[in-house]
């Protein structure tokens, strides 16, 4: 079941080790089939290198495995609550990759500097709080995603203009209009808090790009006015 | 038409992802022909792994596409106003690349510490101004360009003896006697802010290095006196 | 004699270079047959390009060669003590990687800033004091291993939950279940000092993640509850 | 004339670009004849990718071409000094390897800080002085030359214990047994430098390390006594 959406999630996934994102098994993308109901994800803890489509896992929306030999990530219940909360995601990745995940380990924002946060992000990608020992302790992962949701809550963030958060403590997440897309997105995230970091550290008063050019570079890739690319 | 100058412009864009100066599809190369007053151009926001001859772009000084199946770069404006400025550039460059753009992000010159900078660029790489809110809101690309121009102006530097510059909050764009020459330049650029930055963090006293020295190697490699190389 | 073991101390170090950890010979892997009381390890500065099965030299507790025609790792007495002092190993790693040197070279503990951390070592990774002039004027290999063991022992560590450590202005030393094991422990650690270095420059006050998510993640992959990966 | 030297001299340029110590032509090696008083040099300015035995220029001691269709490299001169000052060196390297050159332009000597130094390097390795106007103005490639000998002697150093310099706001200068032997320390240079700038940062009260580990890891592989290897 699911062949196509099985092919895109498995090449999406071994998109993460091509493009430096991960390191052994430490990753994950998932597709998802709204239609249906049914989200096609990576099998927990496998290695990537002989991963075939028949090992990817499909879940519904309680977790529950409808196909597949193997266990899914362990990550699924976090997948899960993203595509309920986030009606136009059809996308998930989760890395850690090097350099989000030391914002996440630092506990902080990734604030847009330049024009390339700008083509992809609409404001400063946010790190979410800490998570409380009753989070840690109950539906763990389910737990991960309440955390997501409620930060870009909070923030009023729309999560089509914001496809990518950093779990404090953790890593990234990232999502988007497909599997593939959400491991776009998760690289550009990659090179964006490498680029932050080091700016931070040229300039220690570098604050936020100017608003007008965030605004102008994201709107000119993005939205019905947008003119960047072909069409 | 121009086909000479198209497979140069498409082998000039290859070296880009090949020198490791993008992720995606960050970066254009343009190369001219003076005589005839046309642009050749990479396409907006197509890969290049598959990039073909035919999928450049022609166009004339007023930005008219006057061949090519594609739209061409979005940047296409700027790389204009620069060949309108500089009398003696054919090749020019435009980047996100990770070292520079930390540079451009935070609005910093790239100061002149070694003899690898004085083997290239005469002084000090600058950084532009911001762009005002009118700029940005006007005819952004061309403006991009217009900035650019004026920093080079009042800084009092000759484009040849200095073929690149940081925008602000985006990036940098290098230019040469050639489309490839326009890389050479851009890699260049990258080690040379790569190097800079840890300079600095090593040495929170480092000045520019000596004139003499700085003279020394950009002329024993440009100009009449030049005996680097062969020639 | 022990071929099976002697093929996979050879995988083990050939996924050295592999993984990047390694510049020319820094480095060694051994393996050991507990029933027999036997050690294989890697030859004495041999290069990696061409090595072979019989280039690994067989060496007893006390250190003298069984079977090779090289002499073995100049470390190979330390490796000696760890699987004297750790009963439950099975592999013994020793590199000189980028990142675990430099904070053996600094001094420093690797602090546990987050699940990447968490789900390979139970605690912060120890940096050993400093050797003193006796220990390094007499058997120097040896007392390497003293030294690393004490450390672990005042820590009140387990070598099971904690299969690293840092030598003091000297590097890494990893052990596991197997060879492969520990050279994969090798490769996490030094992935997470490349990012708990950063992790401290972007927020100098972050702290050692929360105990509740430092275990949670730990015992998810370990220990008799574990649910991470395939059974 | 010189064929074998010549295999040498290319394979050991060859090996630059292979271990990421260049960019473009940023480099060159040379290896001596000492009895017939000849070195074979890289000629100047010329791509590795094709560079062929036949490309290699043989000079005197007075930098005069003996043979070779092409100039030599214009550090030729230096590499000249250096061979004439230490009698037991047969190959010369200079490059502009990315972290060393950060050492030489921010002016500070590479401190002994891990065995990994200490395995190749009896101390701290030595940035110059700045040169001054007169010796820039002159004979500079000489005059470089001259200064990496003159810091040598005044801090008390045996060349064939110390095969290393930074020269202030240019780059390193590394020597050895051999045309590969001096690449070979030219790349350990490198690595040093990138892990002692971090150990800086991670670190602002470590000092050098202590003289007794220094000398053990020194000389357990270099001198009558030493120890490591095979023989």
């Amino acid at each position: 079941m699911l062949e196509e959406l099985k092919k895109e999630v498995l090449e999406a996934n071994l998109e993460l080790p091509k493009k430096g994102l991960i390191t052994y098994t430490w990753g994950n993308v998932s597709g998802i089939d709204r239609e249906k109901g049914l989200i096609v994800i990576k099998p927990s803890g496998v290695e990537y290198d002989n991963m075939k489509v028949e090992d990817l896992v499909v879940v519904d929306f309680n977790g529950k495995v409808v196909e597949g030999h193997y266990k899914p990530s362990s990550d699924t219940a976090t997948h899960i609550e993203l595509y309920k909360a986030f009606p136009n995601i059809e996308g998930v990745v989760h890395t850690h990759s090097t350099w989000a995940t030391i914002f996440s380990q630092a506990g902080k924002d990734l604030v847009a500097y330049g024009t390339t946060h700008a083509d992809y992000f609409c404001g400063d990608i946010p790190c979410t709080r800490k998570m409380d020992p009753a989070e840690i302790g109950g539906e763990y992962e389910r737990e991960t995603g309440t955390v997501i949701i409620e930060t870009i809550k909070e923030r009023g963030l729309n999560p089509d203009h914001m496809p990518a958060i950093l779990v404090n403590s953790h890593g990234p997440f990232t999502w988007g209009s497909s599997p593939l897309n959400a491991v776009h997105n998760a690289v550009v995230l990659e090179e964006l808090a490498k680029m932050a970091y080091s700016t931070e550290k040229l300039n220690n008063e570098v604050k936020q790009m100017q608003t007008e050019l965030l605004e102008k570079h994201f709107y000119r890739k993005h939205g019905k006015d947008a003119y960047y690319g072909q069409n």
